[in-house]
């Protein structure tokens, strides 16, 4: 085998199509029926899910106003993948079908039923089931919503989605959604110095004052 | 805004075109020039890189005897993502060019010459660096690239990849791979119960058998 020299341009891969394909899931996703959280029914899938704002709690006021029309800007926006897909141990066609995004969307619930000045009532969730190979595409799909819409609880409060670290780790600090939102039990227990609130406050303020409808 | 009743089809999306542009991205990155470990020269890009093993540790064989004509079967399969992907802060177009995939290939180079039974001499790389919008990409190459090949390293021996926990973590085991290839200084600093050598031994043994020539 002939080692051929160091040349940086023989690497790059560049693909056009790839750019206009998470376009089109995006389309896809932003037509699809809006529904209560959790979901009504509990359904077999992986994909990506978006949770959306209507409520009157004054800090995502915001939220309120954009979302008038038509559900353009969610609050959160996450994925579901199958198991096993990091490591990806198993070809998609012999996962077995799982509930995995409806799961997400009941924990997601509980989170917000618990977290202090939010109602479940006033969520609403849309998503997007990813099958078989395509599954491949859901990390894509959803940074793709992430970078379009910068929901606040991923782009300018972290904790939302994250899970009870368990026993043995709670030197942590409570994450800036729990500051905002306290009520989870786990993170209750955790003993580490949070942020203080009224700086959390400020800077949502900020992130919510830069988003624009395009 | 009407809501609708649930109807799962609704939700569902399917792109054929997704399947044949990953299959796109595997076939250049199997096409891309193969270097020796770490790279030789320093570059910028973020994207995956595979590695190849061709020594003489007996455990290894089957590699050797796959990879006899051509660089076809990875030890291990990874990727490096730009900063701030996964909050999705910072749109592609901002993030500074960085030297992360770079700086992998350094970081997997000092685990193999720390590890027992490996000489880095033996290892060979393959890169892709996937840029911009791209690299919402990155995600589904390398899991495409770890399904086909089923790489040891990812697939039947864990740890490889693995970091210093870092102070107060090292309540956990050792990993598989520092089982059989110990010599990580941070891995020795483990407290809990690793498995036998045997037992990894035994499995490594059943994960080469099953890899083929497809």
């Amino acid at each position: 085998m002939i080692r051929e020299p160091f040349d940086r341009s023989k690497h790059v891969y560049h693909n056009e199509a790839f750019v206009e394909l998470v376009k089109d899931a995006v389309r896809f996703f932003n037509g699809t029926p809006v529904h209560p959280l959790p979901s009504p029914e509990k359904f077999l899938g992986t994909g990506v899910y978006a949770l959306y704002y209507t409520g009157g709690n004054p800090i995502y006021a915001r939220y309120k106003e954009l979302n008038r029309l038509s559900y353009d800007f969610p609050i959160y926006v996450g994925k579901a993948v199958p198991d096993g897909w990091r490591q990806s141990r198993i070809s998609d066609s012999e996962t077995t079908p799982s509930t995995k995004l409806y799961r997400r969307l009941r924990e997601h619930s509980r989170s917000i039923s618990s977290g202090e000045g939010l109602n479940l009532a006033d969520f609403l969730c849309r998503f997007v089931i990813v099958e078989k190979e395509g599954s491949d595409m859901i990390g894509s799909i959803e940074a793709a919503l992430i970078k379009l819409n910068q929901p606040l609880w991923n782009s300018g409060v972290d904790g939302f989605g994250n899970h009870d670290p368990g026993r043995g780790r709670y030197e942590q600090a409570r994450s800036d959604w729990d500051v905002v939102h306290t009520g989870r039990v786990w993170a209750d227990r955790l003993n580490g110095i949070p942020n203080d609130k009224s700086d959390v406050l400020a800077s949502i303020a900020n992130h919510l004052k830069n988003l624009k409808k395009l």
